[in-house]
């Protein structure tokens, strides 16, 4: 038996996007910057998907720029944006991924970068009183990186409010949206910011592909120089089934969007309801109210049975992560978790979920968890 | 009909690579930085991958990379290796490739490094006795950064010459191995190099992924920050199915090399011999006789028939490219071709070759050739 709730670390490859890269794995492998008809047939296929995630987001075509990843196109929008815009402050949270929180570091040692970091409150919400401050007084030209939904505990942010705010501050934006590109409706047109990122594997996509969006307003200098792939802006011969897959995952996400949030967002509940149901004082770690419907991580009470309930879990074929960066086996403590201060004496699970979970996988998982997990009907011996 | 000869741009992907990644792309999805079984088995793929990969360079594990292709690794290469080292000078040639050149340029620009030229001779050889005396006399630290194989012209270098030299004088030395890579042997136990880099696609495996091998006994920092993957050095979840082919497509390619370097160098001298005997006035651009045996490179008199001859080819089902990097059919001078004195009275075509070639395509392109190309017969009328 295999239970997969680890949809926010990846998901399965859909097989129908599995379908559309097969042509260009066996028959049409030409390089897209060959002037031959097997180059044009790859290059048509790239510049097809550049038009669909575009329209997808409601963006220009000229806008999205293909990558090799989310962690790639963060580290492109945030070094190439800090040099396009020389930039005097950075604005970030401690809450980010690494990839945006160590590129940060490494900008602030090597571009003489100030770093401010926006106050987060117990459930994981940016204080956007404080982002308004800062903004107010921060040296320019400023550039602010904020994540749309946190990976670890879901919590959503207002990135309307938050893009309003720093166009009216004239700041740069930065939205890490690899949790939440495909899962959540987004309309570039409508929202004043200049880099999004997104990585297809996080959406039933193929690995090793993401996407850059940079507002065709800002002028950036590549990460990565060579050919005049992408535009000159990302050389490196293009990976075609990859870009074709992440296409066409985004394409089945945004096509079935409403359905798949009501039945993913209804496991969520449901699971939650009935770890409640079933065990005692089980926390909810980031907004249960305001989260991203596909991750829910939750605390129960330490024991010396749940400390170890990860690998429990793994034994009994069900895969999810902790709240914390783990590699290798050894704990580490998660930044996230200790920024919103999260209850030490509670073990952090993340479960994710995505449309092919079932409810019967969540019975299956709650039954497992009784060897494990302190029941209510145990705490009220 | 379709005659692929387009093989240095980029190479079919071999079936029993595709087979090979197949199994990660259809139920081993788990991201390798998982602790639980979907993961490890991932991280295993790619532990196994990286020491296939180690095995056949005669290199350690712990030297290989994963990235996202050659050209990531050539500028992660430079780019951190200046950074690592404190390089002051940077050597390399006119002919190298643009993701190595226009890296140079930026370094140059951001680094305040200085950069020197080895000569090229008219065959598109490195002038190594211009290389000696660059060495003895620049400011250091040196880093030098020179191709194995030039991938228009094919030029083979004397690599073990070049790095002798490099260790004699305490530089660093890059080499792009992109060319060779599959397609030589390279034994980094007995060559003294910092850096060189493969692209999977150049040899029949997966594009969107390639390495950078690192001497172990050079410490540099990332070019892509994020998570903890690839030993700290390059962030990002792992292209799983794009790594497994890479190895897949470098074990076959090594496990096959005798019989495809005689096979594939066979189909070149049959080629050249065929053009000669049929053609007036064919030349040859780079190193006729000390040449990757992947590359031809030939000229043929500038008329206004052969002016358009990759077009003519391409309507006739032959894929090739020219010596220079054309983009959206818009001509533009080689730099390779221009750097080693190339004659503007000739055509440069080059064909480039793989093992799933056939000498009756050959003559197929030479009968074809012979519609627009002037005849011996017809030159002696």
């Amino acid at each position: 038996m295999r239970i997969y709730l680890d949809n926010a670390a990846t998901t399965p490859l859909d097989p129908e996007v599995l379908k559309a890269m097969l042509p260009y794995m066996e028959t049409m492998y030409g390089n897209p910057s060959a002037v031959h008809h097997f180059g044009r047939e790859t290059r048509a296929a790239i510049e097809k998907a550049r038009k669909t995630v575009a329209k997808l987001l409601n963006a220009q075509p000229g806008e999205i720029f293909f990558t090799s990843g989310g962690t790639e196109s963060n580290n492109m929008a945030l070094r190439c944006g800090v040099e396009a815009q020389g930039t005097k402050t950075i604005i970030t949270s401690p809450i980010e991924h690494h990839c945006v929180e160590h590129t940060v570091n490494w900008l602030q040692k090597h571009y003489n970068v100030k770093v401010e970091h926006v106050r987060v409150d117990s459930k994981g919400r940016f204080d956007l009183t404080h982002l308004e401050q800062l903004l107010q007084t921060v040296q320019g030209p400023v550039l602010v990186s904020l994540m749309q939904a946190n990976n670890e505990v879901g919590t959503l942010q207002d990135m309307e409010r938050i893009a309003q705010l720093c166009k009216e501050h004239n700041a740069w934006l930065h939205m890490d949206t690899v949790q939440t590109v495909a899962h959540c409706a987004i309309n570039l047109k409508e929202t004043p910011v200049q880099f999004i990122s997104g990585a297809a594997h996080k959406f039933h996509g193929p690995k090793g592909v993401g996407f850059v969006y940079i507002n065709s307003g800002v002028k950036i200098e590549p990460l990565i120089y060579g050919g005049a792939q992408e535009r000159n802006m990302r050389a490196g011969t293009e990976n075609v089934y990859g870009i074709v897959g992440l296409a066409k995952s985004l394409e089945l996400a945004y096509a079935n969007l409403e359905e798949r949030t009501i039945y993913i967002g209804g496991l969520r509940h449901y699971l939650l309801n009935k770890l409640r149901d079933t065990f005692s004082d089980v926390i909810v770690n980031g907004d249960e109210q305001n989260s991203l419907y596909t991750v829910l991580n939750v605390g129960f009470p330490m024991t010396d049975q749940t400390s170890m309930l990860l690998f429990h879990l793994d034994v009994a074929g069900i895969c999810a992560s902790s709240g914390s960066a783990c590699s290798s086996g050894s704990n580490k403590n998660s930044h996230v978790l200790e920024a919103i201060g999260a209850d030490p004496n509670h073990v952090a699970i993340r479960f994710s979920f995505s449309h092919y979970n079932t409810k019967e996988e969540l019975d299956t998982l709650v039954e497992k968890l009784k060897t494990w997990v302190p029941t209510a009907v145990e705490a009220h011996l």
